[in-house]
């Protein structure tokens, strides 16, 4: 599939940062940095920029707040055309401090929001946007949503400067038809706006999905190496790679560092299809009650963990 | 999805012995034969029944063959209203014994087939359907076939007793958008008859392009527990099953059987997503060069092996 207009997301570090509470070393950050600007990825999301308030330094890692000098420092000296992105939670804005797109490593602000937080994530979008950032909306758990109130939340989108809005998969719940169904959707009340798809690979379906995502013309697309992120994880970057043919793109270097620093990180942290996960996905809910149970020595008591959500949410 | 002429065929047995030489213990088939009965499962296959001539019993386990003294034996006592198939290579007939249906507990012969060997696999139906059995055609390794070859032999498969012919992604190469012309392509040269859908999962697609098989009306469906198969296994009989509403499957003891016998299972034989089943997958080659690698101690160097991949099939 070649289509110029795609940009790829890596988005290792950030959502790969849930599971550890975004504690990554600066070398392995720094050697996800060289390898992704080898393999001529668009985009790599650092992680968040979060509220030092709300979410206190001795709990998380340098990834949970991305200041622009730990950036500058972790990338110093390296040749790339990789842009930068953060994310940032339209609910949960406090005291951080953004500087003007040209004093900062960043080149993206991803505003990570619920239809119920829009107005937030329009204010940060506004915010970002004057200060010179490319802007995306991640609209979450779409899954969830009522479409009535998605419908009006994309309608005061498409008259904000965003220039990217993001269905996003947050349950892994979604099939094919109904990413077809919100893409067309969303492209339908944004004109002019580019689409894109962050999913979860709950059903195994992330990549599937980023496909579909692809043929009905979503522009933007999220993944993370060998599907790294929190829970299941997301649309593996090496599987995406290798279905785009524009030449700009190289697997052989996403291969290389998923040999040498994925594999043993797996060893250490937890992600990928498992069933857990699979069931939070198929019943469209929020993946919490299987990451709780996957810390517990009832981890793999697939039948009972199915009947007791189903009881849950009956 | 509910559509009650979908059959979902479960071969765990047959398709997870080409990783063990078939060599199932009779209590595990006995316990899937269970569970696969608790869930409403339409179809078990029970393996091959293959040629002690060509392939000496010394080699293999008992479900190479698939005696029908062999099955009996396992399922005896056990209620229910699975059907059973099996699965017969046609350039591989010698001196295979095939009893009247009557005589036998395999309910279906499923001949699986290169269009090159069209011949052997209509002779075999024949012979199959004489004797009473529902009879598939598994078209292998469609995604190396000429069209041209390829519709010539759906025209001659229209004009004979088969049931259902099978679209098999044996390489995991195609697509959706390739199943969906697969699939259409099938029913347009195969008038009055099922199609069905057998994929690989070498890029996490197995799932998703059964789904696509699914919504453009092929309904026999394969799968497996957990997914096992050689190689990167075939679709996940779970999700199958967590996709399809009607209220004669059951999940519960589908994810029993996973973690009472599959998850010790997968500790002892490899199955699932690896890299190197990725790379034969995008190539669209034959997983054999990546089942080698898997058995040295270079199965994790991907890069290294996809550019020897590519470089001996350029």
């Amino acid at each position: 599939m070649y289509r110029e207009k795609i940009k790829v997301l890596d988005c290792t570090i950030r959502d790969g940062g849930l599971i550890n509470d975004h504690r990554f070393g600066d070398e392995f950050v720094r050697v996800v940095y060289k390898a992704l600007s080898a393999s001529g990825i668009d985009y790599m999301e650092m992680g968040y920029r979060n509220s030092r308030e709300l979410f206190p330094p001795t709990d998380y890692g340098d990834w949970k707040y991305c200041d622009d000098d730990k950036i500058k420092q972790v990338i110093d000296g390296i040749e790339s055309d990789l842009k930068l992105s953060i994310m940032v939670d339209a609910h949960r804005v406090k005291e951080q401090q953004f500087a003007p797109v040209d004093e900062s490593p960043v080149d993206m602000i991803r505003v990570a929001t619920y239809v119920k937080d829009m107005d937030k994530a329009i204010e940060l979008v506004h915010r970002s946007h004057d200060l010179g950032y490319e802007t995306t909306v991640n609209l979450m758990a779409i899954s969830k949503e009522i479409e009535l109130d998605l419908i009006e939340g994309l309608d005061q989108l498409a008259k904000c400067p965003v220039d990217v809005v993001y269905v996003v998969d947050s349950f892994g719940a979604l099939y094919c038809e109904q990413i077809e169904y919100l893409v067309k959707l969303f492209k339908q009340h944004l004109p002019g706006k580019e689409i894109g798809v962050h999913c979860h690979n709950n059903q195994q379906l992330a990549y599937a999905n980023t496909i579909e995502g692809i043929i009905h013309d979503a522009n933007y697309l999220d993944g993370s190496l060998y599907g790294i992120g929190r829970g299941p994880g997301n649309c593996p970057l090496e599987l995406l790679i290798g279905f785009l043919k524009n030449p700009k793109f190289n697997l052989t270097p996403i291969l290389k560092i998923i040999e040498e620093q994925m594999l043993p990180m797996l060893e250490k942290i937890e992600w990928g299809y498992l069933i857990p996960y699979m069931i939070t996905g198929i019943l469209n809910e929020h993946p919490r009650s299987a990451i709780a149970i996957r810390k517990t020595a009832d981890k793999d008591k697939y039948a009972e963990f199915y009947e007791q959500m189903r009881e849950a949410i009956d």
